[in-house]
């Protein structure tokens, strides 16, 4: 037996509404090594439309040397269907791939920088300056087309080489995506470094600078903290999140350790509390359990595999 | 590079402080499949001394033929170092097993029922009432003893076969538990159904009861809520937490699937936070990690494997 998400959803205040942003079809296949075929990506994003979600970041314009797994942004973009409502995003890390995206009809490019140098030089090969500099340019280009730009900090909640990043850093980039014309701000968990009493107070600090529905909070569960990062995050305001299907992707950097936060587990927390999200519950968890036949191996996410908290079990008969 | 629990944690009240009950030896150990030998039990509790526990649930006083890797109840407690300061709790299902943790020097007798009638004939094989009869007659046994009492209501945040329990069935079943005798109550997720709304509300209806010194939050981490829940559960007033080390134990029902919430996750997020728990959380992760050789398999705890977020690494040299 499963209630539909509606059933424990209803007499709610559209703002309390719980957005997820979906990144399985980028962040989760991205670190892939089998390659999954251009048809089966667009059947997986096509599902997720159909599931309800209204943003979806569907495909990555890096170099298909540095990538390949997502060499096939164009195709994706040209042969996914558009769900209207649904905002269907790329990450773009120069201004080529801002071009390319912009030709693919992306409706949101996704820049990202990291808040400490160390990291940003590790993962973009260039000091956050020059990363600055590159936005500069995408944003020019994108000035004249109906891309939307969102920002994403990476690194907000700690730096696995620096430690500690300085809140008023972090607020100080998103005031330059801002000034750059970004719509939206992300903050980024990028290795599972944040616990619930900082996410409270970053939250809080940057919902100063922009509206609840211009920010969104990436977490990861590396260390088993992302749903309570969730709900700190929530409880301080913030009503976007990223989630991937299954828990796919996001660097876990340990055999049997997760990274993403599992979408599915996310919704159904949600939905188990209360908070509506627009999700079909149902559609998203039978979409997860197709992922091991799609990349042969098991996920991480847990409501998959145990059913959801309102399912109930026949009473074992008394011996 | 490991900060000391310390180092987070100054100049804290002792009211904040959060008390975890390590539950491994007993709800961690009695479904594995592979009979762990007595020595190793004790070390395995020494070890948990050590760390600095205050609360420590060492052994089961149940049928040997039901759980007969816990048939060695007494002798582990014989052998066991007991550390001053530190409860050593024993489950007793029966009057015969108070009777032997009784004689065997246990610090205090847990008492189950579970709140769902249901539950309790498929888990006890016996109505509620006939529980709290059996309960009374263990309340005189244990009078004119040292030993204290403690009641754990199962199923308190939802029963699989029957769904929703009614709050009011939940506190008169804590008050039935004070009536007797009891100093603590716990409140059991015992198939990991809780959801973080649900916590708040059922926490602040028992601390109306007992302080919160006598109150002991049990969750599952089945549908990635364990964390979360005891975050909703601290704020709400509560300060006492059961958890296993390495995740072990608490009927996972799918392959992959976690029970139990982890103790080196659970001391993780407090020391992020900087709440104070007592428990030195390297010596922890040095004992979870030796559960593999230990048991023969993976356990589900993550911060073993992905390390503390404040431990650094060093930055990659740019290629």
């Amino acid at each position: 037996m499963s209630a539909p998400s509606s059933g424990r959803t209803s007499g709610q205040s559209p703002a309390d509404a719980l957005i997820v942003q979906e990144i399985a079809p980028r962040d989760g296949l991205q670190i892939e090594p089998v390659w999954v075929p251009t048809d089966r990506k667009v059947a997986l994003i096509d599902g997720l439309s159909d599931a309800g979600f209204r943003r979806i970041e569907a495909g990555s314009f890096v170099s298909p040397k540095a990538i390949p797994m997502l060499r096939d942004g164009e195709e994706v973009f040209a042969r996914i269907r558009r769900r209207p409502g649904c905002v269907y995003v790329a990450l773009v890390p120069n201004l080529r791939g801002a071009e390319r995206a912009v030709a693919a009809g992306v409706d949101e490019l996704n820049l990202v920088v990291s808040a400490s140098e160390s990291h940003n030089t590790a993962n973009m090969r260039m000091r956050c300056d020059a990363s600055f500099d590159a936005f500069a340019a995408i944003a020019d280009t994108v000035a004249d087309t109906r891309a939307l730009l969102n920002g994403t900090i990476a690194t907000a909640f700690g730096c696995p080489f620096e430690g500690d990043v300085a809140t008023g850093r972090v607020v100080s980039f998103a005031e330059r995506y801002l000034a750059l014309g970004a719509t939206g701000i992300t903050l980024a968990d990028t290795t599972g470094m944040a616990n619930p009493r900082q996410v409270r107070d970053l939250t809080a600090a940057i919902l100063r600078l922009v509206p609840a529905a211009g920010l969104t909070l990436h977490f990861h569960n590396t260390r088993g903290l992302g749903l309570a990062n969730v709900l700190a995050g929530y409880e301080a305001g913030a009503r976007r999140f990223d989630a991937s299907l299954g828990g796919l992707g996001g660097c876990p950097f340990a055999p049997g350790a997760t990274g993403n936060i599992c979408t599915e587990d996310l919704v159904h927390m949600a939905h188990a509390m209360g908070i509506a999200t627009g999700i079909d519950l149902d559609r998203l968890i039978a979409l997860s359990r197709g992922l091991p036949e799609l990349l042969g191996h098991d996920v991480p996410g847990q409501v998959a595999k145990a059913g959801c908290a309102w399912d109930l079990h026949p009473q074992p008969v008394c011996r």
